[in-house]
């Protein structure tokens, strides 16, 4: 298997991406090749530093670099030798199975999307992401690209989701449910309420609504809804648990008992600090798109590079999106039958 | 003043709308009168058992009870005789000033929507709610009414909302953001690029976009959105807290050494649940009704009612819908002025 990694692409680029590469051949022995896209000089000082040289890695030279705040369609326009392109080309020419980046999401999407295009079956791309709870880890999509589908486009990220639950998370069988305003059927707006009606004639394990509320209550394992509400969810909890942290950490210091209280229960800390790690879960995943493309978080560590780029192979191993295809057009059969079942509306009565 | 308690809303009504409305007679002697809406019977007794009566309660009966789960349109059609219904009659006829209730969200906007009506300059009522940050506390409007507003009922939102940042929370030039999926001007749909550019033409201090990630970061003091993501955001920020503090809770218990740190350190986690109480807030409040109406959470304890109640003496005293009236109206003239300030596009060029 080949993989091509953005080496220019994150806030500490390229030694991060770099010492992450060689960590994950180091682990894994799957990758036969691979592609260290990105400033030839920069990288090749940055791999003299991680110690002998892999024979698997390659280095493709890219002059330019699309930064965090470029604007991406101007940015996939006007740079066309950035490191993030270059190594989306490879994939695009066969010559890497997946590429992984921790560049900006944005031109990231836009470029994987103009240069690798939709899978058979996907209207439109999404973001996954994985968030942990203390009962299970689900899927949250579509937490980037798409800010106003339509259920349709909500009904095959539910198809893409669960795949991914069941393939990568090893859930038998994930419950899928649509974000909402209340765990009541009626509760929604046009787009959920419309998502719902098609969810149910799916064999998809719907279980209906979700809401806020019970996000971290082990009641779904992939969560489905636009980029807009997506992304406010996301960020929102990174948000909420992290100022928790803070202030408690605040709160610690304020006197010597306190602080000896922190450090005999430090164990506690860094044992919820290990199980909602980002870099423990390699990134988010552009799901829909002929190719694998993984973005890590723009500030991954070398470990985070490392998951990021077994989650990489763990899709290619899969033929993840051979089988998305297949689930895609079963599940629209699915739908099909139940719409030309449905008894037709009767005129005379 | 006087104050309409709907005395069967709630998870543990009638004891606690009663025990927290006796409570709050005894530390605020604006009030002149307060109703206690509900079963003569039951309401009555729970007074009972609160020591000698006070001679500034009333007890209105009525006979039926909105529950929690009821649809709020059903509810509202076929229970003329709810407690919450007749509770908001009190304010309609100038009865009352204010109305407080811990019932089903849902149902207490509908009605008070339909019973009292819209201010003047006010297309939509919202759902306002108070969020505690470390270093300030926010107001986030809406969170339950509007789930597709257009740009000027959420200009309008921001002008009710800061009004309650100044008046009730005494910060003298709130920041408001418009709630999106990034920081810059740029990022967002239709709706909040579109309400972007009315806050611009406004006096408010207008200050932009704000994502998930900055909530908590002192950037804004009045954050507007659509209901389903306001709803979204708060919702997903409570449990993110919530299973943060559970989950640290759980590790804590693991052994003898984690427990006694927990212990030592107790201080700092009852700080953190102090500054964090929902029942210190109050609860939300309609705003843009042709009255005060304020809703406690459903599991309030005596302690958020009587604060609720305190809260809706705040916003009688402030003469708060006067002045939402009176600002309304002054940006509703910046908005024309710089449209018509504008130069027409000339059509020779």
């Amino acid at each position: 298997m080949k993989i091509a990694v953005d080496a220019m692409g994150g806030d500490f680029a390229p030694a991060n991406p770099v010492a992450g590469a060689v960590e994950a051949l180091h682990s894994n022995n799957h990758i036969s090749h691979l592609y260290l896209v990105g400033d030839k000089t920069r990288v090749e000082a940055e791999l003299r530093r991680q110690g002998p040289p892999d024979s698997r890695i390659e280095i493709v030279h890219a002059s330019e670099i699309i930064e965090m705040h470029d604007s991406p369609v101007q940015a996939v326009r006007h740079k066309k030798d950035s490191s993030m392109g270059r190594a989306i080309d490879l994939v695009k020419l066969g010559e890497a199975d997946a590429i992984v980046s921790a560049g900006n999401t944005g031109a990231l999407m836009t470029s994987a999307l103009l240069k690798l295009r939709t899978l058979e079956g996907v209207d439109r791309p999404g973001l996954a992401v994985l968030i942990p709870a203390p009962e299970n880890v689900f899927v949250l999509m579509d937490v980037g690209v798409n800010l106003e589908p339509r259920p349709e486009n909500l009904v095959q990220y539910a198809v893409m989701s669960s795949l991914y639950s069941q393939q990568i998370l090893k859930y038998q069988n994930p419950r899928v449910a649509v974000f909402s305003i209340g765990s009541e059927d009626m509760k929604g707006n046009e787009l959920t309420l419309e998502t719902h009606k098609l969810l149910k004639q799916t064999s998809l394990n719907f279980i209906g609504n979700i809401d806020g509320h019970d996000l971290f209550a082990n009641i779904a394992d992939v969560i489905i809804t636009d980029a807009f509400v997506g992304n406010a969810v996301l960020k929102s909890c990174e948000s909420a648990a992290r100022v928790v942290g803070k202030w408690l950490k605040q709160e610690m210091m304020r006197n010597p008992l306190r602080m000896l209280g922190g450090l005999l229960a430090r164990g506690a800390f860094r044992a919820i600090l290990r199980k909602a790690d980002p870099d423990e879960y390699g990134g988010a995943v552009l799901l829909g798109i002929n190719g694998v493309c993984i973005k890590a978080h723009g500030a991954s560590t070398p470990k985070a590079i490392k998951n990021a780029i077994r989650l990489a192979t763990e899709f290619v191993e899969g033929q993840f999106n051979e089988h998305i295809i297949e689930r895609l057009k079963h599940v629209h059969d699915q739908i099909q039958q139940t719409t030309s079942a449905q008894p037709p509306v009767s005129t005379n009565s």
